[in-house]
């Protein structure tokens, strides 16, 4: 299983941690000290010894934020978590405030006081994030003072850094070698005549070298460092290199020289000297720029290259996720069949997420590939608890599929081809009052953007109220983005682009894309409809005057029929609807077992 | 007639008068020189005497720019004028370059050359302008001179600086005193706690003090300048006293300190000292920014407080707003009678154009109020001509419409309490093949903006593809935003908002946009429909969970019902023709005599 279902939270511990934290903060002269939910490689999904904002508030949510006050301490959180935290923290240690509208580092004005230090780990803040805060820390006359991570101090059993397996990733799979991987970047690097390239996230370094591991729940990733040259010389890893087996580093030794993680900072202050580094400032620690400034070298602030490369998906690349689809979409088929087949009311959401794991691992196996992981923890939420956005089942909130009640499951699996992420809404027995007609709203979007045709240079800001405009028109709407970027074998969310208000990256052809519009009845159902498309290439149209870019739905798994209010959808609607279903029954259908087979046909018949 | 179909253009001169710059530049030791399409105040409508752009090159479009060098010379143009500056321009002297595409100052870098003098004329570049060619000029190692217009020195007839009559306009039109703005702009400035607010753009000193004018030709303004102090003390105006009514003066003079043009940059001078002035660096001249360091004054750079005011319209201008559009409409109505009744082929773009004039001024008169402008030159545009997007008809280019051609007639009057602007394509005798269908697809793209509900927050950029999916599925687009913002008897073209890519500013209920999509089929029709919206407040939907804004269509007149393909059209787009068209023939009805009365209800009977 590769998910567990513990309560992960400790709000219960809030008051003696903070405490304890404040009189190391005391201590060191501090008053304030900042608590990001990140570590030293902005990645989303954080090693355990990193989760320092969960150990001091008890908050498990993928993003937030503290600054915590010899007094007081907030926690900051986005609409997504505003209920995990208030369930999660203790009121009289943490108030609560908005990530979003309450930015941490606009709302510390209103707090911070003239001649206050404010301490921070300069290994948690990126290079810009650093910056906003100098820049505040001026304006209200504070001073910003770096220092070790001061929650580390009162963590007493802090776990050890993860020592996960690592391996290379086959061309078959990855479409492209690191040599012409790192001859791109050279090029990429050479616009700005910077001399070196730093990588520090890890999806970055996996994509450039090939590489994937086990350091991280969900992300196929190795934690390390990467520094490129834009000359012949060889680039540097910094990975432990007891992770790899010996012909794998003996086959990454002939690319590249691996070092210990612990030589990294000496080398990068070795090479600053008098030369230009190219960093991403939105990924780059605020202590590596300083240790490249104060040995001489020339931070160029420019976006990480990897990012639009890694997100143009490669033929085989693209190959890999239909195929990986076809096996993610049997084993839907399969679940979907099963829990069709449960009384309403004697299952649970960890029993259904179990079972749809299970078939995710079997089908994989029975096809020929193997699961190695599942891409994020399952959302499984039945009725209400389906109206959390990002709701994550435990034994504590475990609820049952009960009779007359929507189930929302959202999940995904980690295949060697791909990545795959999918969410249907299923009602079990009679579809609750008004969930058809919402249910319905929400394909209609879904449909608006499959359907999509658009010029070259659009953006998912272009597209995002596509999606929402059926519910809009019904006074609905839902508080997340339509879509995000996907990696192949790699991190679930990807950038550079995304179908939402913020998408301001144009798409490329070769992009992956989810596209999960949703509508969230708080204290009754939640209904979201996922599927991942291709960006297409540039097609002529008949009779047209340019080629326009569309989307390719790779995700294979039907939409619940009993929930769609057929006379709601148009003809082209419906259409699309008849075709994504024929499509879906023909492809899975040899990969199933005859009642799954008969099960499908049914769930897929024209309307 | 407030338009002239006199070709302006004079690209014959062009060699001789480039010939004269060049020689006026090498003897200030320059080896470049910026034209940009500006004046001082940053008008779209400029006073002749700045027409430096079109007087050197021969183009006569709204926006440009051209790099002068001693051997070459470029002239920037946007997509709309590509056309257009290919007609007007001598290629041998002139090479075009897209405006957007190759941004003059990102242009400049491939041909500015290491030691090179830029001249440029301080008065013409805002203070973001600069900046951006001063670190250009600065990386390529070049000097950015501040020099005066050299254009003007070969331009011996050069124009004087207008001298229009100038007004108050009165409350039942403005709908808010001065006093009420100016406490408002103060609150405005004290936020940043600015001594004073430097207003350059006359439509901004407009809207603050209640004062139309005639110095520019559509554009109702007077020309001037002000300084509004965040204390107690008068505001200071800047214009020529001579221009206002004895009363009207009397009236200024009790609400602010009235001062000639010539007093100004003194007065700037000596208000500087010590102080901070709030300028809009992308309004304000550099050569203001430069007086005000000059004299120890602070700058503080930020959007004119003025603009989003002015954009939001109070309950008086709404109203003005719909009740200049039922004029309008009627004069609307007048024409297209009219128009259907020429025999194809006998009139031209100009009978066409003057007629419809003739009907604005004749209607308003004889509906108590008058005609004081055209809001901008009418487009006239037969057959082909309508493909042009910005296409201004002259004596040279006058077409007959012909049998079976598809008329573009874009137009807007300028009433006392009201701006107007709309669009219409007529077919003149049988619609051209594929022209119906085409202006079917333009059609359901108005529709969709005229029908969208959306929550608070939602911006232009956020809807602009709605109006644009009926055509990319068809693989067809329009090379133009989808509406902008439109003044209060003021600028026709106004910001913040705008229905584009560009549209990042939130709507806001008051606010006044266009929604014109179209199609242009190169040599053969172009087509576009446009009305003006306003944007509503948020208004609760039933079983809806938040209320949601919308648009009111203020624009009443007939859409042409045999450009319009029926089955083309879903249930809820023929539902809202329907209802439109029942709207504009209930409202304009009463106005009307009984031909006309006859004409609007069949083409306005429901489909």
């Amino acid at each position: 299983m590769f998910q567990s279902f513990d309560s992960k939270t400790s709000a219960g511990k809030a008051k003696e941690r903070l405490a304890d934290l404040r009189n190391v903060m005391r201590k060191h002269g501090a008053d304030w000290f900042l608590v990001p939910h990140s570590d030293e490689h902005q990645n989303e999904y954080l090693p355990e010894r990193a989760e320092r904002l969960a150990f001091l508030t008890g908050f498990t949510g993928s993003a937030g934020f503290a600054l915590v006050g010899l007094e007081t301490a907030f926690l900051f959180v986005d609409g997504r978590y505003t209920y995990q935290a208030g369930q999660q923290t203790d009121p009289s240690c943490f108030t609560l405030k908005d990530l979003i509208a309450d930015a941490p580092s606009a709302f510390a004005k209103t707090v911070f006081e003239k001649g206050e230090i404010i301490a921070f780990d300069p290994w948690l803040l990126t290079i810009s994030q650093h910056e906003t805060w100098a820049k505040l820390c001026k304006a209200a006359e504070c001073e910003l003072s770096s220092a070790t991570n001061l929650v580390d101090e009162v963590w007493s059993d802090q776990p050890a850094p993860p020592k996960g397996r690592a391996w290379l990733h086959p061309i078959h799979f990855s479409g492209r070698s690191t040599e012409e991987k790192l001859s791109e970047l050279k090029a990429a690097i050479n616009i700005d005549k910077a001399d070196y390239l730093l990588l520090t996230d890890p999806a970055s370094i996996a994509w450039a070298f090939n590489i994937r591991g086990n350091d991280l729940i969900h992300n196929p990733l190795a934690l390390g460092w990467a520094i490129i040259p834009a000359d012949e010389q060889k680039p540097l890893i910094f990975m432990d290199q007891t992770k790899f087996s010996s012909n794998d580093a003996a086959a990454i030794a002939a690319i590249a020289d691996l070092h210990s993680i612990d030589d990294f900072t000496d080398q990068l202050a070795h090479i600053s000297n008098g030369n230009s580094i190219h960093c991403d400032p939105a990924l780059v620690a605020h202590h590596l720029g300083q240790i490249i400034v104060q040995n001489k070298g020339n931070l160029i602030k420019k976006r990480d290259p990897v990012i639009l490369l890694r997100a143009v998906k490669n033929e085989v690349e693209l190959e890999g996720a239909r195929n990986a689809h076809v096996r993610d979409g049997v084993a839907m088929v399969r679940f979907l069949t099963w829990l069709d087949h449960q009384t309403p009311g004697k299952i649970t959401e960890i029993d259904a997420a179990k079972q749809l794991e299970t078939f995710r691992a079997l089908t994989a196996k029975e096809m020929g590939s193997a699961l190695q992981e599942i891409s994020f923890d399952t959302i499984s939420g039945a009725g209400p608890n389906g109206a959390i956005v990002h709701y994550r089942v435990t034994n504590d909130t475990n609820a049952a599929l009960m009779p007359d009640s929507l189930y929302l499951v959202d999940s995904g699996g980690q295949y060697f081809d791909g990545t795959t992420d999918i969410t249907r809404t299923i009602t079990i027995g009679t579809p609750p009052p008004q969930s058809v007609e919402d249910n319905t709203l929400v394909l209609k979007g879904h449909i608006a953007i499959a359907q999509a045709r658009f010029p070259k240079g659009t953006r998912g800001v272009d597209l995002d109220a596509l999606a929402r405009m059926p519910l809009w028109q019904k006074g609905k709407d839902y508080a997340h983005g339509t879509g995000h970027g996907i990696g192949s074998f790699l991190n679930v969310h990807e950038g550079p682009q995304s179908l939402s208000k913020r998408g301001m990256e144009s798409f490329v052809p070769g992009m992956i894309l989810s596209n999960e519009p949703g509508y969230y009845r708080e204290g009754h159902y939640g209904i979201r409809i996922e599927n991942l498309l291709i960006v297409t290439e540039e097609i002529a149209i008949k009779n047209g005057d340019k080629p326009m870019m569309g989307f390719e739905t790779i995700t294979l798994c039907p939409i619940d029929l009993r929930l769609i209010k057929v006379e709601m959808l148009n003809e082209k609607e419906r259409d699309w609807l008849n075709q994504y279903h024929a499509t879906a029954c023909n492809t899975l259908s040899p990969h199933l077992a005859s009642a799954d087979k008969e099960w499908l046909k049914a769930a897929t018949r024209a309307i």
